[in-house]
Parts: C-alpha cells; structure tokens; sequence
C-alpha cells in the first residue's frame, strides 16, 4: 500500500489515528484517552495511539509515509509547534519536533478544526469543490474559508473568526466584550441561556421540569431534544437560532460565494433541527431578494458528512498536500 | 523602454488611457470622450485613444508588449468578453478578440472596479501587502478581495457582492428587494434619500434651501458638503453612514483578516468626511470587544491613494500578471 499516511485527531479527552490509504479511506483505527499530565505525557500518548495503529494494520513502518495531526487551540502550522491550548493545559509545545524523534516520520501539524474542515472538503461535502466554508458551530462559532481550494488563513491568521461578527447590534453581550456577536445569538451556551431566559420570564416548557430534575442549567442539546418532541418555547428558540446563523451565512454567502456551507461542531449533531430552521430563513430571504437569489440555492447548505472522522481525514491529508 | 504596456480606462462617459512602465508609472495619457454609439463605435473610441498615447508616447508600436482594460459591468476575463453593461449600453460584446484586431496587440479585460482594486492594490495603498478588501462605495457598493495576493472571484463570479449583505435587517428595504442591504444603507442614493428622509420629517439644514433652489434632489455629495460646513442634519446622516460601513468593515476583517480595507468609489471622494465616522464607529466597536482589538488598527482603513490613476494602471498590470 503506497502513500498510506496516518491522521490523528487530538482531543482534550481523547486521541483518535487512522491509517488513511490513497483512496481517502480509513482502513484501521486506534484510540485512547488523552493523558492528563505534561505536553510530554501527551506527546507519548499521541505516539503510542499512532504506533498501535501501524501495528495493527499490519503494515512495515516504512510503508508509513508520515503522520498528519489535528491539534486542539493556536497552532503554527508552519513551525509545528501548538502554541496555546486550553483544552491540553499546554503552550509553546514543539509537536512536530518531538513526535519526528519519537515516530522517526515526518510530522505536520494544524488547528484540529481547520483540519476537520480540510477532510470534509477533500473527501466528505466539498469532494469535487473548489471553494467551500466550514462553519464550525460549538462553544465557540469559527468559520474556515477553503477558497480556490486553499484554506485562507489570513496575514494574522484571524480570518474566519465570524463568532464575533456583529450579526445584530442591539444583541445580547458577548464573553469579548461587544453586543450581538454571532457567538452570543448561536452558539450552543447561547442556545441554552435565551431557552433559560423564556423559562425565567414564566413560560411553560417541557424544559422547565428537566431543568428542575437534574438541578443543573440546561443545554443546547436538551433544547434541541425538546424542539423534536414539539416543545413550542424550544422550538422558537431553534428556530431563531436558525435565523441568526442564516443571517451570518447570508453575508457569507454575498461575500465569498462559496458553492458550499457545511455546518460541522457539536451544535451541528442537532442535525435537520438545525439545518432545517436555518434553510427556511435563507429561503425567505432568497425569495426577497433577487441578487440574493442568484448566489443561494437551499441545497448548498449542508451537514457535515464525516463527522468525527473528518478530523482524522484531514489530519492525514496534511500529508499529501500544501494546505 | 521594455515591458511598457498601455491601461484603459472605459466609462459610460470617457475613455481614458495611460502607457505606464515597467516601475508603475503612468508616463504618456491620452483621453476622449466616449462615442455615444454602437458596440464598435465604442471599440474604435478606445482603439483611437491607444493609438494617441503610442504616437504622444514617441515609442515604436513593437515596444507596447499589451493592451489592458477596465470595463464597466459584468465582464468574463477568460474569454474576453464583455456580457453586460448599462453605461455602455452594450451586451455579448467580443472586446478582446476585436481590438486584438484593431491594434495587433494581446488585449485583456477586466471589470472597472476590479481593476482599480487592483491597481491600488499593485501601485496604491496595497503596495507590498497580502491581503486588501478595496471597498467601493458608489452609486452601489461592491468589495473586491485581494487575499493571499490574487483577487478572489468566486466560483460564479460572485464574491465581494457585499452591497446586498443584510446589515439592519430592520433597514430601509433595497432595490433588490431586500431589507437593510447595506447598498440601502449607505451608497451614495441611499445617503442622499437619509438625508431627505430627516427634512421631510421637518427637521431644519441648510439643505432645505438647497433643495428648493435647485429644485431637483440633494445628492451624497450636497450631503457631505453640508457637514463640512457643520450642518447638523448633514452631519447626523454622515455619521450614521459611517457606522452603517463600519459595521459591513467589521464584519469583512473578522472573516477575512484583510491588512487594509481601502475605500474607493464616488462616495470616497468625500475624503475624511467619510473615513472619519468610519474609524470612529470601529474604534468605539474595538474599544468594547478583546477579540476585534486583535483585529483592528484605525490606519488598516485608507481611503484610496491612486483615485482615477487606479484603473489605469490597474488594467496595465492586467498584462504583466495573471490575476
């Protein structure tokens, strides 16, 4: 097996490799907890999931042609070296140099999102594309630009930071500082506290007895869960959480004409309870506008294909290809 | 002189012409006014106005290694074809393959705009620079996106179409159908309709007179005059015009992470009375949130430095580099 390279997707909690063949296909795993200790502890661990997989698999080591990471937090791709991770508890860590000692293979490291976004474009949603946005919608809400088929990082490397555009200036404040930030309308804490906010202000939910019963703040999930049992409050909360999010892809969408958006993190798991809220407002806005018409058809909005082995994907692609 | 080439600027109303040389000088110009005519009366215009600037330039016609020109409206550079323009009345238009004709030079065509955004970009503002978003505010509202060094189109040609991004979805309501588009926000009509919005709503300005005396309609620019000279009203229009752009500006370097956003365009030639309200909005959004303070320094706003020079040169350096 030529160009057999493995890609691995680091985690706060856990560390996934894969053996990825030339075909783009994951054909041996291996996975592990994230060790919590020291960068080094970790840097062990990623080596020991990476060395379990190539035996596994049955392969000779110089089969391996080089091993592709996905790091959580600030990276530099260029240096290899992860620079802070709040996930990891780490800074100024020289991956790439370590993990070259440890695993005598050549190693390339980036940011473990924009690396989702890179498998999802190469072999998930954007196969085929040549421009596609990845918008990653978690605790945080990041957007990453594969534009004339390269990621566009930016000179700072800030671009895609569309979690603190200002999709409506009379929102609620952001953790930055500023009001109406589309990470305050939509993201998953900002799902949950406008459903909690209804729940205060005396409307009935099905929610309000969850929230009662496990005695802790509810979440995005949970809303989301009670959207698909036909909680009306629920529901009007996704429902303007798609619209917020539409809002911002409608600017993304007049700004960069992506022939794609694909919606990946953990608030995306939600599936069509997010999709769909958020189609139906673009498709309002479609049927406004005509320019607005001329760049959007419902369907390139998508899910994320891949999931979590989108990560994995892209990390051994690193390998391949100048990203 | 090697590698001198010729830049055309063609507007509804004039054609203006530059050889410019190999260090980005306009050194020879030649002007005309556009022939008010068919298709070919047009190219023959321009064709005349190229022959002027070679026999002023006193240079042999094998020196001219290129023609390069900046059309208005919808252009395909790969083929060379102008498809649509309402200043040129024209549509479907062989321009490339027709003055390659008329003058025995490689032609090449770009859109107006994009060429100016180019040639601020190569000779302007951008010199030396990555990534530039030249803004140009006008009668409509266009971003041209220089990123990673190359102008990014779009897969359809699409990308940049910011005037119909959704900035105030409770916003005046667009041409295009649209509320809130920033076109409705802040183009010059849209300046001038704010303003006669506030003196219908009688409210007191030296534009009432103004506008009784001419007995036609105040224009953006009578606005911007009028704040010049402290007119309150004038003055209240101009700086929401600026907040409306800063919060479009905003949202364009938290996407895309541009070094500079160069304003150009008709409403740009107001100078300070438009950057000013600009910078100020941004500060004051820098000022309240850490994550756009990382972003955002007042001098990565610029006004235009080239101004009519812009496309000129722009449309020569069509000749000397793919763009």
């Amino acid at each position: 097996m030529p160009n057999a390279s493995i890609g691995v997707d680091v985690g706060g909690t856990k560390i996934a490799a894969g053996l990825v063949n030339a075909q783009g296909q994951i054909v041996c795993r291996g996975q592990r907890p994230t060790p919590a200790g020291s960068p080094t502890d970790i840097l062990r661990g990623i080596a020991d999931a990476v060395n379990e997989v190539i035996q596994t698999s049955g392969l000779k080591r110089e089969q391996v042609e080089a091993i592709g990471l996905g790091i959580p937090g600030l990276v530099d791709p260029a240096t290899g070296i992860g620079i802070v991770s709040v996930n990891l508890h780490w800074h100024d860590v020289p991956v790439k140099r370590v993990l070259e000692e440890m695993l005598g293979k050549p190693c390339f490291i980036d940011n473990d999102v924009k690396v989702a976004a890179l498998g999802e474009f190469r072999h998930g949603q954007g196969q085929g594309l040549s421009s596609m946005v990845y918008l990653s919608i978690g605790t945080g809400i990041a957007a990453h630009l594969i534009l004339d088929g390269k990621l566009y990082r930016g000179p700072n490397g800030m671009a895609g930071e569309i979690g603190h555009a200002v999709i409506d200036r009379h929102g609620p404040r952001c953790n930055c500082g500023a009001q109406g930030c589309l990470e305050a309308l939509a993201s998953g804490p900002a799902i949950a506290a406008r459903a909690t906010a209804k729940i205060n202000a005396g409307r009935a939910s099905s929610l309000v007895r969850m929230a009662t019963a496990q005695q802790e703040p509810i979440t995005a999930e949970q809303v989301f869960a009670a959207a698909a049992n036909g909680d009306p409050l629920a529901l009007e909360t996704t429902e303007e959480t798609g619209s917020y999010l539409a809002d911002a892809i409608q600017i993304l969408i007049m700004m960069l004409d992506p022939q794609l958006v694909v919606l990946g993190g953990g608030v995306a798991r939600s599936g069509d309870l997010l999709l769909s809220p958020i189609r139906r407002s673009l498709e309002r806005q479609a049927a406004q506008s005509y320019v607005f018409r001329q760049a959007f058809a419902p369907e390139r909005v998508q899910l994320t294909r891949l999931g979590g082995d989108a990560a994995i994907l892209g990390a051994a692609s690193l390998v391949t290809a100048g990203f």
